[in-house]
């Protein structure tokens, strides 16, 4: 039986990667109903709204689905009492240390993942009792390690120094690169890219379009100084970069950057000055697709994919 | 039969990378010995050096090997002279336009590759007439993309777009990294790094003792307004990076760079001031070992991994 099948009770070893902006009660549910693990992202939630969601995720799927809560959340105690107050069983932290809430969370009997880009805080993580690591690769969508260490190099590494199940993330759209994370040594996947520009997700049909339209090298991994982003290469993403060139300081660019691009370039579609957020992946999604097809043609693939590499 | 094995007539599809200041007859001929694709380097050979290791190489071993040639190597026309004059049967080809020498190498018989690290310089390989081509992802040592494309992301986006064998490079050290590489559409598999440090590897020892001490993090895509280059973060490379942070021109750090460090950290063994060139997978590679047993080795072990994975 698959260990990470096993922690979550799920029947596919696919995590939906917690996303702001994407990742709302409609695709964690779709996700769930389909067998995966669906996901709520809490980074672009305000507590109340947040509440709202796992309502209605609860109501939209009989199957387990987590929070993913990056733990540098402002409002971090309301955020804790409302995962307290609608028993969510899953919590996936991310964007900071593991020590700080992990056991007060596993006294609660809940199950907590951390995710992690290094192996300095795959070891951390698992110290503070996790009951498993994503460790997701540069390649990935959004925010990133300052390592830029890639999900090839990074898996078999981090499978070397932890006991608990590794969830593989960054560069995993099919069934192909699931086989790849799965060979590398991963227990289970998460997705996020393929995810993002689901029926499902709350992104803007515009945002989820460009997504269909980029090809390799559209996206850049930027504003390294303030925090690692990766970003489809747009107006707001290139003035940035030739700020960088330019030798402008961390205050500058955190000026630049402001507050909301984030939410105004994925949920709100501002394709020439948003945050566009999404992994290099993006090249090969041709398509928008529902939930649920992407569960079962990663699971199908992923099948052929292994039935089909011969031995040497 | 294996696409690779059978353009190459070996028995293991493992290519060695043809690496500057490492691969000269020595590794070559081990590697060829031992059922892989040997390569020479061509890159840090003058035209006569080069000939030299092309003879001896041919003496230590009666299986297939491989020149690997630049194309923006200086002396070309003598380099393409000693290849025709010591009936070298495989030349790869990298850093330039593969649209130039591939017909006329092809006319003399020579099986002919072409190392890439996009879709747009895949197509046109194909199209000059490659046989295969080796797609080289943003993880792998020394020279590299612009796109920083990992291999992951890489290497289904340019299965999907050509037909000839694709030869994944890029974070490939031990059989689960080549199951997996092989998971993703590759007909086989080219390594650098885990052979950089070899026994037969003409590198300095200091610079073989530096990559067994590397951990994850310690390597970095520099350089990149000038040639992108992967090395290890030595006193050198932090000053580069410092001035790119700075916002010196291109101008000002080529000045930086001057010539010859590859050499000096590589051959020479200079740890701070030269260009330590490695992949991340340096990180996990903990020893000094026969080329031999690298290559039996990740043959072991990517057929317990191949084994090991399990339909879902």
């Amino acid at each position: 039986m698959n260990r990470v099948c096993n922690i979550f009770n799920i029947k596919y070893p696919i995590v939906q990667g917690g996303m702001v902006w994407c990742s709302g009660w409609r695709l964690a549910s779709a996700v769930s109903n389909a067998g995966g693990l669906g996901v709520i992202g809490a980074g672009s939630m305000h507590p109340e709204v947040f509440r709202e969601h796992i309502i209605k995720c609860k109501k939209a799927t009989n199957k387990p689905f987590g929070v993913n809560l990056p733990l540098l959340y402002p409002q971090m105690e309301e955020m804790i009492n409302i995962i307290i107050e609608e028993e969510v069983k899953i919590v996936i932290t991310s964007a900071g240390n593991p020590a700080k809430y992990t056991s007060f969370f596993k006294e609660k009997g809940i199950t907590v993942v951390h995710v992690i880009a290094n192996s300095k805080f795959a070891l951390k993580a698992e110290q503070a009792g996790v009951d498993a690591i994503v460790a997701e690769g540069f390649e990935a969508g959004g925010h990133n390690g300052r390592e830029e260490t890639t999900t090839i190099a990074l898996i078999p590494m981090i499978k070397d120094i932890v006991k608990v199940p590794v969830i593989a993330a960054g560069g995993i759209a099919n069934g192909n690169q699931m086989a790849a994370a799965m060979a590398l040594g991963a227990d289970g996947v998460q997705v996020g890219s393929k995810f993002a520009i689901t029926e499902e997700s709350s992104a803007h049909s515009d945002y989820k379009q460009c997504i269909v339209n980029c090809k390799d090298g559209d996206t850049i991994l930027t504003l390294k100084s303030v925090v690692p982003v990766r970003l489809v290469k747009n107006d707001f993403c290139n003035r940035v970069e030739k700020m960088i060139q330019e030798g402008n300081s961390v205050e500058e660019l955190r000026e630049e950057l402001g507050r909301g691009r984030a939410k105004r370039g994925i949920f709100e579609g501002d394709l020439s000055e948003g945050e566009v957020e999404i992994g290099q992946v993006s090249a090969m999604i041709n398509s928008i697709e529902k939930a649920e097809d992407v569960v079962h043609n990663m699971i199908n693939e992923y099948n052929t994919s292994i039935n089909s590499l011969k031995e040497l």
